[in-house]
């Protein structure tokens, strides 16, 4: 089979090696490049072999179909306007072209929210972890009206380290994290706050989000648990997931609460629901897990690549 | 000085092993025998020597001033009894004479909020550690009234593997624990339920609790993540706080939310409140942390002994 | 292409799942059936969807072509016996047939050792998941005579706690191991203590093998710390390991000490050797890293497997 | 009882805070200042109170009678002289003044192998972390010339992250560490070994060391696994260190193999011995754990403290 050549802007942090991992495997895509200015000259080990990273002005643009940007927030967006100069398409998993960031509209890859735009699309903004996680589980209640007007929506979340990068930071070593827990961006003061925002207002919902984000001690994942007023709770729990999702590859119903490790190196996202007792206010308590590097950042991304162009959707990932 | 000789039954699990700390430790109070059926025989190591495990109908219960029964929920009432009988005071750790659990009336040992009632008590139900963390950080908004009547309260918390205690079960083996991250006890079903709506009924709180624990992958620590509905914001946010704890030792308000590692090993709740921007609901998020094994259970034993015997409250605690 | 039908006898250890999940991946295999007998009737959930666990008595031997036992020490060894009786393949990978545990003679399984004996072999003692680690690392230095005779090898290693099996252990729990580290089976008193002096005999090593395990706080991973005294120190060090391995899919030779995370979730055992300083006694420091459940356990099971039919001895395996 | 008054210079780093801790929690000592230079104006919570950090230039020197250094190697021996020429008598706990490092002869810090040296001794080496673990595990072999001439020990030693500071390293990051192992400094390359070399020499050992460190995923501790050649395996395994810490406070001896959770803040050294069954060469297998920042730093340094201004040698340290 011809393999489609892609590169790699922003190689060497975690989601950018989670994205040459996939590649490597993936039966349709070929990696022409892999870019990483403070790394280059370093080699990544790969299924495939091993690439050597090179600085990313150093890039052959044009020998790519599509490219990966997973460069930091604010550098990313000059990069997609020079590689979209230069012809090939782009995924951004950098939050510079997100919706409630950019004044450009750009497609948001939430996959199963967006397809119909993102089929042959030249430029695709990829979702961030948490809004992934968060949006997914949300979007059937609030396509349906569930959602009670005007209440407020509590996402408390957890994510693994890598979704704070790999730069050296005194906060993020080992001898910090072990056997702590704690909040961060508390009070909504976290960048991820606009993209869903602006999703949730895009599907007519009518209601505040309150997002808690936390860090555990673990690599890998993303366990959000949403507190959701509703007008009513319905019979049949689940109906409002079945119907979104009923064909859905990368979305799974469970009964119980998903863990983490239901979803680690997966690009699923996994989500239960449950009644409360004992509460006045209708109420649903809605679970959504994922690994944030693979269905939060590069799973993704290479679904949405996918996605763009006109290969199955679920070629080279892993489910 | 005089030492009170006190003894332990139920030694040999987490919060029992704890409490013989603590009590070698203690400059007031003398261990005079712990108790652990299936280990009996086995030596624990202590600061001030070791003490030999004997069996729970061996122990010498007249010898003791007061006893703490740190057997498994359901086994503890019986105990307590026979304590009782044989003259010492009790400070039972089970849930079996806690508010919502019993139809006795035993002073409940949430030192900070009740302690007129514990001053000499001859028995005393210890709180368990989820609501040890919830209902310090909720107390001072309730006794002000200041929850919004009817509104929902979110109590999302997490907890170390030693709130689970020490028998071995499959789901706690670290394969199954590390790099994993899940809730349980979902929808309001959770054991320590029917203590925190008692106490927030006795309080005079008219709203309902929803309270989801979550197991972190660490082995001690709780954090509760809390969201208030309230009438309005005060403008000193922590007012509420410093009032009802200004002469506290064992409760401190920080400016940013609580880690873990704030609180392991010491007897403190630790708390912070922020605002919350982008809500039209009124709301406050509080942040509350403990040690599960020390505030959430021996450590606020050893407080309630202490308060009980008309020793100095915070003797051979640490702080 | 058509795949071959297997069995695995013993599924929902970590190894019977790791076997499973590397059989639903695999492009010449097919998973017939999977028995577990106290979790019979529960689902497994793989890639190529899920399977129902039946009891071992109930499973349908002859419908395989070949049956993995992942059975119990001691419990497996009469149920390779059946299965060949009905007629399909075993690899073992208990103890049972391992050279040192068993009159009879059965292929070894450590692949790079022994390929010819184990093509179209119709019984397979796969190896222990230490020896495994500590023989590929030793055998280019014993067939080449070069380690001191009568010397005493030394091989320190540290394994995840996988490699002790899922059934519950109060020292296995994960308040029992995070944030700590031992040794065990101390004095050469380990189980895979005679398939080590079995291989090195018959490679001709005079030379005394001194093995320590020890338990390290993560999931997955061995490293084993090899201290070789030898006659002299070969100018270029790693030549013995570079000729006996030229051509071997699954050995990687590196500069650097190999890290647990190089060999995760891979098909692989990576060695580095490094002279040492400051000694008077030539000798030799080789490091060696498997992830104990694949290369250790089910990958080589599979690997061996491929060998015994007649497969491309890659096929399936995460290199 | 009149506290006596010291500093710590260089306070923000792992020891230097332990230090600051156990200072806090001295009956017989009180913290007059302690330096930061980069966290200036920061502070510290301690059990006493809190301290704010200053810049080193700025301490008070003369106000101390003795100053702990936990500057960093290199620039520590400057501070030391500027220390010693203001009065206050000095503990230095890098390794700048260790034997082998420093051509001047500066009592080390080893107390229960120096003790006579340190009594009201001006100036003190505070030891290595893994120096001793090893060295108090080896001296009573060492001293009854029990150790096999010319042979080579094998030291494999496995530390938490704490021992390489709190630098912002990207190999220290969490996801680096977590789930992970490996050695570093291989090849007796080890900035430890001149101290133990000069101390086994001392000792009028003649043997060679061979040691190889490893990084562990958890905070603190460290556990060596010595093996040493000896001329014949005494009957009464433990008797040489029996013998050499009869009186001692902070060694003891274990007859299991010592694990991390058993020294863990506490300062002590705990040793096992076992023999070797299957080798031809007489062996010991010597285990030796520590807490790395206590009995391996801070609460060593408290006790050279202790013996150099005369109090009770065991005051203020957790045994």
């Amino acid at each position: 089979m011809h393999r489609i050549p892609v590169g790699v802007l922003g190689a060497s942090g975690y989601a950018g090696r989670e994205l040459c991992a996939l590649i490597a495997e993936h039966p349709g895509l070929d990696l022409a490049f892999a870019t990483a200015n403070e790394r280059r000259g370093d080699n990544l080990a790969l299924s495939s072999g091993s690439i050597t990273f090179i600085a990313t002005d150093d890039a052959p643009l044009n020998k790519a179909e599509l490219v990966f940007s997973s460069l930091p927030h604010g550098a990313s967006a000059e990069w997609v306007e020079r590689v979209r100069a230069a012809g090939p398409r782009v995924v951004d998993l950098s939050s510079d072209l997100r919706p409630g960031h950019s004044h450009k509209v750009v497609p948001y890859g939430l996959t199963e929210l967006n397809r119909p735009q993102l089929q042959d699309a030249p430029l695709i903004a990829n979702p961030g972890c948490y809004p992934t996680a968060i949006l997914l589980a949300l979007a059937p209640l609030v396509r349906r009206g569930l959602v009670q007007q005007g209440a407020t929506v509590v996402a408390d979340a957890a994510s693994g380290v890598t979704g704070a990068g790999n730069s050296p930071r005194a906060e993020m070593m080992f001898g910090e994290v072990t056997e702590n827990f704690r909040a961060y961006a508390v009070g909504n003061e976290h960048r991820h706050l606009p993209e869903m925002r602006d999703t949730i207002a895009r599907l007519n919902g009518d209601f505040d989000l309150l997002f808690t984000p936390h860090l555990l001690p673990v690599a890998r994942g993303i366990l959000a648990t949403i507190t959701v007023p509703v007008d009513s709770v319905p019979d049949d729990l689940l109906s409002p997931w079945r119907e979104e999702y009923a064909n859905e590859p990368f979305v799974e119903l469970a009964n119980d609460p998903p863990a983490l490790k239901d979803v680690v190196r997966r690009n699923v996202c996994r989500i239960a629901v449950r009644r409360v007792s004992g509460v006045r206010q209708p109420t649903l308590l809605v679970f959504s897990a994922i690994d944030n590097l693979v269905k939060g950042a590069a799973g993704q991304a290479i679904q949405n690549a996918n996605v763009s162009l006109g290969l199955a959707e679920t070629m080279g990932l892993p489910a």
